[in-house]
């Protein structure tokens, strides 16, 4: 390759109807376009501190501690874990899919003992399963999924936090793939910390982990932190075999630099800061609720339509999440060819599975911008389609007249949601 | 704050003349701009390919391990660290400045035995005291960085792979602030590991950290890497306790995402793997060497310029980045006040200082689209004044005129640099 060979960006047109990354909202993307600052410039300062409080908003707490780390959502949760887990701490981790694992290899990174609960994938777990541990663990943190998007499944968590304070442990919940399309309160469910990311509900490039904690998990991470070499000597030292094991997710460092001390930490990372900001106002812009609403709305409308194309959904529909639904791949169906034909031949993204359910769903998602009527019927239209194109006969439009008919259900919902969706939410200015 | 209060990103307009963060080219601002696609999309593994490409044309090697790692410069740095260093590793660490200090700082959180060399502030580090503690030490790793910020100073490197493969460690240097400005030969120098970040000579937002790896290395971190659960079962499983600290910075993960195995890690930062394509894509098409060229003749301008102003400059000289000039503050004059008025009466940014220095020297670069003519002549013109309101009598307009000497002494290179500095480079189709 040469440069002359290399031309500028131009990625083809997707719609992204899968789990996640999905299109961004061109907001979004056009705040990313607005030029640098200084990162102690008394603007960048004041859009670090109106970027907390935006998603203090969304997460629905008072936290002080309420910051972005820099990396994707998975940065979030590293952080959280190093920050909280010393070599030794028990964990208790319920799983119930992909990303449930991924919390016990990040803890067990940390050094840290993992307990597990392990359920179907399909099923959430059940909070007597998570008493009984806590009494036989007597973990020192109880870290859980909220959303998990290889299953689809979300799990309760209201009442958790109570039951793991009574037995002395904290509780973190990575909120990546729910936030922003299901009810969340971070403080009326008793969290101590949230991690999420901007490429689901929130309409944001992946590249950026939103990340509270709340005063008892500060104390914590105030205890095992301290100050790098240089920036206030002899402060807070911490003898090196005790400190955080990580110095980029070293929580206390990154609360020292976004608090009022503004400690010079990493380089913040302003055009993630400047998308991670307007994914935030956007969503407080139309209103926690109304967007909650509006994922609950297309994403049933997507379920109602695979159903009427002779589909079955996968899991347990009591506890999907409302912005993705999985789809049995039917028998005889070869799915990755169904969902390169849905990508080539209409630019359409739907998603493939991990583990158990390699090969067996494809997961279909409806979120963030794309949580969306028109979005949702163009997908069903071009999978009967493509459907019918490799065999399975799908009814001849069933699928986009259930949507249809679920929007027509709805005259109050459909016409909020339903003329513009979440390019209508009104602007702020 | 409500959402009523919370309008638009529109950051004051700021020329960026400290030590970094400096202003993105506009290129690369529009370069994020654009649309996502899936991460397994064939637009966006064509668009890492071409990525990590690039990005071996601009640090001279051909590792075929050539990535970003997802996070600000620092994250490159931990990740290279993290990766090669298991508990109770030596590692030697040559340190001139405060970001040798956080080679420091990281490698003993991941648990290595760190001797360091210290030279003071505004020296670089000679080759033999460096080849004496390798007999000394016998470390697995030599980490060191190439331009320091907090000094100014440039380490030379040539020789130093050699020196160190004759005593059986790898060679790893920080190039963030360093690369794209001053000559850098990844290979003919024998480096094992570089880390680079944006927001220096690239001309990009932070958040994205250019990382490549040798042979060698690679091989090193191959046998700690382990695949996560769930992904390709039972395949090169690593007990916990042998595994890298780290998932997120698991170079071994981050290159089976990259490679052509495709195992699915984090969800790629695809609108900073846009910008950092973008930067790549300017430098090789300006070619590596004009742009070096570029930023020594503009350094050099600022530097006789502040000097002509009855100044003095910080540091050897011989070794001093050609990016980046620091600069005693006048006995009598309050350096933060001279840099406050810059900032609120026109709008530039020149750079404090840490550690010994604080207090001592403005730093004041001139790096990425900021190596124009234009902005030095512009920050010159605005310091003159400063100072002058500040009570130092800088000789009227004499900054500016040796500047413009300094120009006009080399026409065959002022007309390539002066008429329209980095815009006006060929743009590739």
């Amino acid at each position: 390759m040469t440069s002359s060979e290399t031309s500028q960006i131009a990625p083809p047109h997707r719609l992204l109807m899968g789990p996640g990354p999905i299109n961004a909202d061109p907001r979004v993307l056009r705040a990313m376009s607005a030029q640098l600052v200084g990162q102690f410039d008394p603007s960048m300062t004041a859009y670090m501190a109106e970027t907390a409080e935006l998603y203090r908003q969304v997460l629905r707490t008072t936290n002080e501690a309420t910051v972005l780390v820099d990396g994707t959502a998975r940065a979030g949760v590293e952080a959280v874990l190093v920050s909280l887990l010393a070599p030794g701490d028990r964990v208790l981790i319920p799983t119930f899919g992909r990303f449930g694992s991924l919390l016990v290899e990040i803890a067990e990174r940390c050094g840290a003992e993992v307990t597990t609960i392990d359920v179907a994938w399909g099923q959430v777990v059940a909070l007597d399963l998570i008493e009984a541990a806590l009494r036989e663990v007597h973990p020192k943190l109880v870290a859980i999924v909220h959303g998990d998007t290889s299953t689809t499944m979300l799990q309760p968590l209201d009442g958790l936090g109570e039951l793991c304070h009574a037995h002395g442990a904290l509780l973190y919940a990575d909120v990546t793939a729910s936030l922003g399309g299901n009810p969340f309160e971070m403080d009326a469910w008793g969290l101590d910390a949230a991690t999420a990311g901007l490429q689901k509900c929130l309409g944001g490039p992946s590249g950026s982990a939103p990340t509270s904690l709340s005063p008892a998990a500060v104390e914590v991470i105030a205890a095992r932190s301290s100050v790098e070499a240089g920036l206030a000597d002899g402060e807070r030292s911490t003898p090196p075999e005790a400190r955080i094991r990580s110095n980029y997710f070293d929580l206390g460092m990154i609360l020292d630099y976004w608090g009022p001390r503004r400690l010079n930490h990493h380089t913040e990372a302003t055009s993630m800061l400047f998308a991670a900001r307007e994914c935030a106002r956007l969503l407080v812009a139309e209103g926690i609720g109304a967007a909650v609403e509006r994922h609950r709305l297309n994403g049933t409308a997507m379920a109602d339509g695979v159903a009427a194309l002779g589909l079955e959904l996968f899991g347990d529909q009591e506890h999907r999440m409302h912005n993705i639904v999985a789809v049995r791949i039917p028998d005889g169906i070869d799915g990755d060819a169904v969902r390169a034909q849905v990508l080539e031949r209409f630019g359409i993204e739907i998603g493939t599975s991990f583990g158990p359910l390699h090969g067996q769903v494809w997961r279909i998602g409806t979120m963030g911008y794309n949580a969306r009527p028109d979005a949702v019927l163009t997908t069903l239209a071009a999978l009967e389609q493509v459907l019918r194109r490799c065999g399975f006969e799908a009814p001849a439009g069933a699928g986009v007249d259930a949507a249809i008919a679920h929007y027509d259900d709805r005259d109050d919902l459909a016409g909020r949601a339903g003329r513009a969706g979440p390019a209508r939410s009104q602007e702020a200015p």
